[in-house]
């Protein structure tokens, strides 16, 4: 058989699924999920199931019209193109679910492939990380009594991805026992909606022969063209019906002689370069390679990008299997800088939160790349400064000057949430935007970036606060007044220590750049001058107040109402109470003191964690990851692991069937990189440091960085820490406290008194 | 011509419309809603309007789902039967707007009636209030030529509904300069939408001669029978089409011997009781009689009606019409005690806030009719005790036990409000619901009520507060945290003093009760000693703080965001705003006093008064009217009379489009009783205490009372105050601080400074 992506399966490298029954396959669509740039989808089945139709219409009957509905209980089709939104009547615009075009099904006997029946066997699927490619194998009985053997092969190209073209690339292999008619539809399916809701105001089918073409146009007026071709080995007749349009081809196969058969899909759209060719003439370039000559290309980029990412650990499989898992949905989502999108909070792999973009980009996703990556990082900051429009207009409607990003931002930047509470009060992000912005100019330590590109970000962001703080009656100082911070089971506080250091840290950055460009002057005194005195309340006996007066609140009653601990607190509390008692949703203080370690003595942040985190639920799946790099900071190695296993299993254990949790993706790595191996980011310190503390089970912890330019290999094992560099000139790094100088394309060696044991 | 009613207009009784352009007429919709016990239309014109539509579904698309958009720009049909609700997607429930039966149009030489047309002159509309009977006069130059008068007079049959039964009655005369062929047509339109949503699960017509019956089943299952009959000289002929069905009646006119139509509906629903006979049943009950014969009995009862209520001002023309329009809005939306429901905020008239009842039940409302007609004000205050079910749940929901009134009701007591920030927060209804129960006891001498039949709501609603207060660390009391006071721009806030005060009430309410029943002795130790020690917070200069802290918000600036008064501070400030500064919608800590007076130094209430008036908004409608009264109790004339002019203009001058503002209706007739005739309410004197105030333009003031029982009759003058009642024993009463006793059946007088002019 012409397998070669069928190899044996490396548990290191390798995701499978063998249950297909209940919610697990749509677990498996999330995690499953491939992509390139620009054109992602799930990992659903070949075949439509009977009980899972996908053009449901519901939008209109949630019980909260805040909170999404997901009806699709058993399997949901994705297919998402970064940058093509939809409108929507009460959410504004939405990541819009395009049409489904991984249809590739046999008929045999006039009988249909169905998963479900007892007919199909030794069914399995594999997801093999270093190449992003999908297999699926399985035994089906068909009614005729033949056994017949399928292979479906399956990845969306990255080598064509990197050149801006989409190209999905099927394959179908089936032998069998006995000589066996087999008919193999292969189409495309419209008849998909977005959470519940149909963007297309038009839809175009074209059958012909082995070909089908669908057009759509949104709703915002992108026009998407699909298009794909059935290759077999006789000809196919064309269908269409309503939304969906399929080939059909019709063989024989015999014992020993497998049909192969191909589809291939592109897509195209209206926001595409003019010269980028229509899907028909992209097809036809790629008539003269095979599929291996294709998956050959595709398998190459993903080398590629895996030499920079790639981090290994040997001792520990399942922690092998979490980092790569996280790395490979950060290295399929990064998007081109064209696209001007960065990337959804479900990781263009379902319709959680809209396709909306959160403070994720900046304080969980961003590192990844610009240690990994640093000019694909580029593409998410600069994000920020191409919808800086958008943040513009959110500003204007609160009748404010200057720019406030929105908390969850549509591709052109403007205000999504259609919760107030986040909207109005969670303001921080604004500020995050800025310090991500910072990271890009520190880590690549590059200054003009913040000069010239980011400047109108910065100036805007600073007027935005300079005009949102107040001084209180009595006060000699500026306050926040009425802000959610991180932790957003407390509602509308004042001065949360977060946001208040974060908007300081904006209105330097502003007062910085000003002073360096020669720019506002006048505005820059005044952005100082805010910067210099917004508060950070401490309790008498020191402790860092989340918000003013947080400790005036009666602590929740954990034990009365938090009875089943697997599911968050907020399940079994209403959010009234939430909002009057002392829990935290997720890391606040502990958040500011991780960003921030240089301004908090140990002591702080070991008082700051004795409260907070008994106060903590956890029930944000940004929490753990905070707590895990935190806890290796103060040395409380277990609390590091118990975190670290919660955020690993996230998606790896069925939390994706709406998505991928892709922050966590990123906080996975940032565990490993600044975490247990304890590198301080270009935020903290301008010298390459670690001070690793490797969990016992590990043995070997290596992975690639990017440093100020030069690129580093570090590996930690229980004995030392090993750094590598290929530049032209020398590297200071200091490891556990100690401070070498590395010459050119040579190598540092420390030894450490390596793992403290869980 | 056969028109009594159509008497000359007596200003002082009579409100009249000549504009009938632009979004006026919508407005006199809402200001001309008739209606008796069980059913209540709006003033629509008779005949559909050609740009007005009626059936638009359009709930789907509103900009913020949380509130009602209004499409029906021009004209609004409304049909509203107390009880009838509908279920929503997203809005929970609703009353529904039933089918219209008020068409009865002429057609002349081809063309129907239109009011738009140049060819019709003389336009006038009148509403008596004395019999809440709608008079319309028009002449119209018909297409041929013709001068032809109309005129119509209709109303709902005030006789009928006291006695459980729903009937309107139509008439319409016709008069002409030469003889004219004409067409009648009467009918019901099915094609109704309530807030854009269309509750109707089965639409049935039935056509048949003079009659047209229309039965509905609404979603919740409720079925609602229309019936009416056309009563012309000549035989009709019946038509259906879709959701309409009409008789029409051919008849020549001629000069000298006006036609006269007459149109009459009944109208039953499942929830009657079943006996009540059939639509078509009650119209042949009324078959023997006359359009004036049923005027008759209807102004009958509403004389009646107005014997024990009417406010007679002499010297001030647009106030005596601006109480009588509140108290006829009044006398007219008070339900039977059987349907179980209290009066929405907009009076059944509109839909606006979708027929949901508020706090103004028992703030706004209930003192109206507890000093008017003391046994139909039961029906108000049973509907909690009917809906304690409702606030139980929604105590449960919250993790809460007891009884949690909604913020916003339907008829069964289940909260509604979709904005969490009034449903979780704004929590002080459920004291509000006690205070109102109170009131009736103390209004009416009679304790038992509250340890019988209110007993339950009164120990459930201290249930719930004993698990809704809280002790903060540090502290030595309890606190109410997180709630929204009557002032909706200040959010989840501690400590509120209104909610505290009003919990504290309702805990020693429910104390006293249980000490009078034996009943709940353990409880009621605690709820002594919760209601005892819930603080008042004050500033260091004893100014009452509305909620801790509140003094440390800054400022809202006014001067730079509120450039059209004309228009709420909110539409010049976004939400966020008003949140973080110091700015009130309503009277909050004024509220407070208003209700507990004697718990207050009148120096005490002047700081209030300085500190909190400039800083509220009067945003709702509810606020100009509690100030109105708390300036004449603080001897601010000039002030009172203001915020009287404010209050009564809300409908009067325009303000009633989506319905009627009932609160303020009653919150006039409390501006006159309690504020310029400065009487004490029985919750805050055993004595019938007045103070009066007269505004400078007022000779006379004259209105009926019942004290305790007792009918009394209130005159106050420049000179001095004349109470006359028909006790059996004699009455004690202060005047002007002199407490003097009225012999039984006899008069007192009291000689007074007289008025403060403004």
């Amino acid at each position: 058989m012409p397998c070669h992506t069928h190899a044996a399966h490396d548990p290191a490298w390798c995701i499978q699924q063998t249950d297909f029954a209940g919610s697990s396959l749509k677990a498996y669509e999330g995690l499953f999920a491939q992509g390139a740039p620009g054109l992602h989808i799930r990992g659903s089945l070949e075949e439509p199931i009977a009980d899972a139709p996908q053009g449901l219409r519901y939008w209109r009957t949630p019980g909260n019209v805040t909170a999404e509905v997901f009806r699709e209980a058993r399997s949901k089709f994705g297919t998402y193109l970064p940058g093509i939104y939809g409108s929507h009547p009460i959410l504004n615009n939405e990541l819009v679910n395009l049409p489904w075009f991984l249809w590739l099904v046999p008929e045999i006997d006039g009988s249909a492939l169905d998963a479900d029946s007892d007919a199909v066997a030794e069914h399995e699927r594999t997801l093999d990380l270093r190449d992003n490619t999908l297999v699926r194998a399985l035994t089906w009985r068909t009614p005729g009594g033949a056994r017949v053997s399928l292979l479906y092969e399956r990845f969306v190209s990255m080598d064509a991805g990197a050149r801006g073209v989409r190209l999905c690339v099927q394959r179908l292999t089936i032998d069998t026992d006995r000589a066996t008619d087999v008919t193999v539809r292969a189409g495309i399916d419209a008849d998909v909606t977005t959470n519940g809701y149909d963007h297309f105001k038009r839809v175009d089918l074209a059958a012909e022969g082995e070909r089908v073409r669908c057009a759509v146009q949104t709703d915002l007026g992108d026009r998407v063209e699909i298009e794909s071709i059935l290759l077999a080995p006789h000809a196919a007749e064309a269908h269409a019906e309503g939304r969906r349009g399929w080939s059909e081809a019709r063989a024989q196969v015999t014992p020993g002689t497998p049909l192969v058969i191909e589809k291939r899909t592109t897509v195209t759209t209206s926001r595409d370069a003019p010269d980028g060719g229509g899907t028909g003439e992209l097809l036809e370039a790629f008539a003269g390679a095979g599929f291996d000559d294709l998956h050959r290309a595709h398998a190459d980029a993903w080398r590629a990008k895996w030499a920079h990412a790639d981090v290994r650990i040997q001792g520990d499989d399942r922690a092998q299997l979490a980092v790569r898992t996280s790395i490979a949905h950060l290295l399929r989502t990064l998007p081109h800088a064209s696209d001007r999108v960065a990337i959804d909070a479900k990781g263009y792999a379902g319709e959680a939160y809209w396709g909306r973009f959160f403070w994720d980009t900046e304080m969980y996703l961003l590192p990844f790349y610009l240690y990994t990556d640093p000019a694909g990082a580029r593409a998410l900051a600069d994000f920020r400064i191409h919808s800086l429009e958008g943040a513009q207009r959110n500003a204007h409607k609160l009748g404010l000057p200057g720019a406030k990003y929105a908390w969850e931002s549509d591709q052109l930047g403007d205000e999504c949430c259609p919760n107030w509470q986040y909207a109005d009060h969670e303001v921080h992000i604004t500020s995050d935007v800025v310090y991500g912005l910072a990271h890009v100019a520190r880590a690549t330590g590059d200054d003009s970036y913040l000069d010239t590109h980011a400047a109108c970000v910065l100036f805007d962001a600073a007027r935005y606060w300079t005009a949102r703080v107040s001084v209180r009656p009595g006060d000699d100082h500026p306050s926040i007044l009425g802000v959610m911070g991180p932790d957003e089971y407390t509602p509308i506080a004042d001065n949360n220590a977060y946001t208040n250091r974060l908007a300081s840290f904006a209105l330097e950055a502003a007062a910085d750049a000003a002073a360096r460009t020669g720019q506002c002057r006048d505005e820059a005194r005044t952005w100082r001058e805010l910067g210099r005195t917004l508060p950070i309340h401490r309790r008498a006996d020191g402790l860092v107040l989340q918000s003013d007066a947080f400790d005036r609140l009666p602590l929740a009653d954990f034990d009365g109402r938090w009875k089943d601990r697997t599911r968050p607190f907020a399940s079994q509390a209403p959010q009234e109470y939430l909002y009057r008692t002392q829990c935290l949703k997720q890391a606040d203080v502990l958040m500011l003191m991780w960003l921030f370690d240089s301004e908090f003595s140990i002591e702080d942040q070991r008082t700051a964690w004795r409260y907070y985190e008994p106060r903590t639920t956890h029930d944000s799946s940004l929490s753990a990851a905070i707590h895990s790099m935190m806890a290796c900071r103060l040395g409380l190695n277990e609390e590091a692991w118990r975190f670290w296993e919660e955020a690993c299993a996230i998606d790896l254990d069925g939390g994706a069937a709406e998505g991928i949790h892709i922050a966590a993706c990123g906080a996975v790595w940032q565990m490993v990189v600044f975490g247990f191996a304890g590198m301080r980011s270009a935020m903290e310190d301008e010298v390459l440091t670690l001070d690793p503390r490797l969990p016992a089970g590990w043995t070997t912890l290596e992975f690639p960085l990017v440093w100020r330019g030069t690129s580093v290999q570090v590996r930690v094992t229980k004995d030392g820490v090993e750094l590598r560099h290929s530049g032209a000139a020398s590297l200071s790094a200091r490891v556990a406290g100690e401070l070498r100088e590395i010459p050119a394309g040579g190598v540092g060696r420390w030894a450490t008194g390596g793992t403290t044991a869980p």
